[in-house]
C-alpha cells in the first residue's frame, strides 16, 4: 500500500477499498467463505444453508430525503441478504450513540428500523447499544448483522457469473447518494431527488419463482454501479459489455451530477439490483422484474462478453467504447 | 424517561441503560427471543439451535495493558456465545476507522482479530469497512456479530435461575476496567493491572462435561458484577445473597478503586462468568473451573434464597446487609 494513513477513500467502495480488502483483511482472515466476497456469507449448519451479512451505517444526515438511518440499516442488510437469493430470518441491531442526542431523534430511528423490520419480515433478535462522549462520535453509528436462509437449488455468488449471461439492472441510478448529498449540503436541485431505499427481498423472490437461472446478484451501494459491476467483473473472471444509453438515470439526478462533478454510475443505490442471468431465462426474469414495483423499471444492459479477463467495458452515449473502472479518489463519504 | 437527551449513563450497562431497553427498544422490537435478553439470542434453525451475538466496541484506547480492541472485539463476541452454551462458529468483523488512522495501527489489530479468531477457532465469514472524516469518530470501533450452535440439551438462559440454586464466580473482578481506565488517565498505580481479557469457551465447555446442571451463565462486563447480578435477579425473579468476602479482587484493583471512589463491583471484566447451577452440581463444576486456567480462582460467592423478588442482597465484609443495585450514574465509559 502506497499510503500509511487511513484514508476516506479506503472505505468508498472503488480501488482503494478493494486493494484493503485485498492486501490486509483477506491475507490476514483467510478462509473459502469469506473469500467468496459476496454481499453475504452463505454458512453451513446442519444441512441447512444460511445467509449472515453485516454492514455498518455512518451516514449522514440521520435523515434525507424519503428515508433515515434506521430504515436504511435494515433494508441494507436486508438486501445483502437477498443478494445471495436468502429469505431474510434474524437480525442484529447495535447502536453507538454520541452523548447528548435527543431521545426523540433516536425514538425517531428506532420506529423506523421497527417499521421496515416489520415489512421485511426479518426478526430482530439480539442488539448493543454504546454511548460514547461528545465529539467521540457524530451522532449515531448502527450496525446490523443478519442471518437468511438460502432455499434449496440456490447458487447466487459474484463468482458465478458465465459468458452469455444477461446484465440485468432493476431500475434508475444514482437517487440515493444524490438524496443525501443534496440533504447534507443543503443543494436546491430542480425537483426533490428522492432516496430509493427499499428492500430487494420480494424482488428476488419474484426473480427466483421466474427462474433459477440466476447467477449473480448485487446491489450497488457504496461506489454504485461502476464498483459493483467490477465486483463481479473481478470475481467471475469475465469481461462484460454494458451499453450506457441503456441505463435508466432520471433527469433530475443526471442534472445534479452535472453540476457536481459526479459519474451518476458511481453514486450509491440502495434499493436496486444487478443480476447476471442465463441468457435464454433472460426474458422471463425480466418480465418478473417489471411485474414488481421495485423492478419496473428494469432493463437488461448488456452481457458478458468472454472469460478470461476481467474487465467492464462501457459502449458510450457517443458510440465509442471506454473501459468503466473501479471508481478511485474520493468517493462520497458516509453516504450510507 | 426523565430526560430528553442521551446520557453517557444510557450507554453504561445500569440504571439508565435497562430503562432505555426496557422503555424503549423492547417494546418496539416485541418478540419472544429479543426478550430473553441473554447476551445471545438462541435460533431455531430447522431443529439446529444457533446463538446469535452482536456487540460493538468502542474501548478507548485501543491498546491497553495486556490487551487491545481487536481482541476484545473477538473474544466478547465469542464469551457472549458461551454464555448460552454455545460453541463459536461464525463471526462478522465491521470496522468504523476515523479518516488519519495509522495503517500500521489497523495492522496490529487485525492480527490481533485474527489471532484470537485462531485461538477460539471462529470462522470471520463476512465484514464490512467504513471510513469517516476526521473528527466524525475517535479513531477505531469495531462490531462483531457471531454465531454458535448450542449442544443437544443445553438450556442455559438468564431466566433459569431457582431458588436453592449456588452462585459460581470464576475469578477477581475489575481488573478489565481498571487496566483500561489506567492506561486512558495515565494512572501510575502500584504494579501493573492487566485486562482479564480472555476467551470463556474452553471453560464453559469444561463445566458443561462435569454438569449440565448449569442454569445461567453471564459475563459481568459492562457494569462489572453487580449490573450482572442484578440482571439475573430480574430475569428470574429472584432473591440472591452474596457474600462479599468471597469475591475476590486483586490488591492492587481493590487499592486504584480507592484512590478513584470506584465500587470494584461495577467495573467491567472481560475474561469472568457467574454461573448459577443446581447446588447437588456445584462442588463438581467448582472443580470443573478450578482445573481451567482462567478458572484458577473460581469460588462460590452466594446462593439463590428465594424466589418472587428480584433482588441482590450483599452480606458486606464488616458483618452488615445491604442491597447490592444496579449502578447507576455514569459508569466508565468506553471501557469495551
Amino acid at each position: 500500500m502506497e499510503n500509511d494513513k487511513i484514508l476516506l477513500a479506503h472505505g468508498g467502495g472503488g480501488r482503494l477499498s478493494y486493494e484493503l480488502i485485498s492486501n490486509l483483511f483477506l491475507p490476514a482472515f483467510k478462509n473459502p467463505i469469506l473469500e467468496a466476497l459476496d454481499d453475504s456469507a452463505s454458512l453451513a449448519v446442519d444441512k441447512q444453508r444460511l445467509a449472515f451479512s453485516t454492514d455498518s451505517y455512518t451516514v449522514k444526515p440521520l435523515f434525507f430525503p424519503g428515508g433515515d438511518i434506521g430504515r436504511l440499516a435494515v433494508y441494507g442488510t436486508v438486501n445483502d441478504l437477498a443478494m445471495v437469493g436468502a429469505l431474510p430470518l434474524y437480525i442484529s441491531i447495535s447502536l453507538v450513540i454520541e452523548e447528548g442526542l435527543a431521545l426523540s431523534v433516536l425514538k425517531k430511528i428506532i420506529d423506523s428500523i421497527k417499521e421496515a423490520a416489520n415489512k421485511t419480515k426479518i426478526k430482530i433478535v439480539t442488539g448493543d447499544t454504546k454511548v460514547v462522549e461528545k465529539g467521540g462520535i457524530d451522532k449515531l453509528f448502527i450496525n446490523t448483522t443478519g442471518i437468511g436462509s438460502i432455499p434449496e437449488g440456490v447458487s447466487i455468488s459474484g463468482k458465478n457469473g458465465k459468458v452469455g449471461d444477461m446484465i440485468l439492472l432493476s431500475g434508475t441510478v444514482g437517487d440515493h447518494g444524490i438524496a443525501v448529498l443534496s440533504q447534507r449540503e443543503g443543494f436546491n436541485f430542480q425537483g426533490e431527488i428522492k432516496t430509493d431505499c427499499q428492500p430487494l427481498n420480494n424482488l428476488v423472490k419474484d426473480m427466483l419463482k421466474a427462474s433459477k437461472g440466476i447467477h449473480v446478484l448485487r446491489d450497488p451501494t457504496r461506489g454504485g454501479l461502476a464498483t459493483a459491476l467490477n465486483e463481479i467483473a473481478l470475481s467471475s473472471d469475465v469481461e462484460m459489455i454494458i451499453d450506457e444509453e441503456k441505463i435508466p438515470i432520471k433527469e433530475e439526478v443526471k442534472g445534479a451530477c452535472e453540476m457536481l462533478g459526479l459519474d451518476p454510475l458511481s453514486v450509491a443505490n440502495e434499493g436496486k439490483l444487478i443480476a447476471l442471468v442465463e441468457e435464454k431465462a433472460s426474458e422471463k426474469i425480466l418480465k418478473a422484474m417489471k411485474g414488481n414495483p421495485l423492478g419496473q423499471d428494469a432493463v437488461i444492459i448488456g452481457k458478458v462478453e468472454k472469460g478470461g479477463v476481467s474487465r467492464v467495458i462501457l459502449k458510450t452515449l457517443i458510440g465509442g467504447k471506454r473501459i468503466l473502472d473501479l471508481p478511485s479518489g474520493e468517493l462520497l463519504p458516509r453516504i450510507c
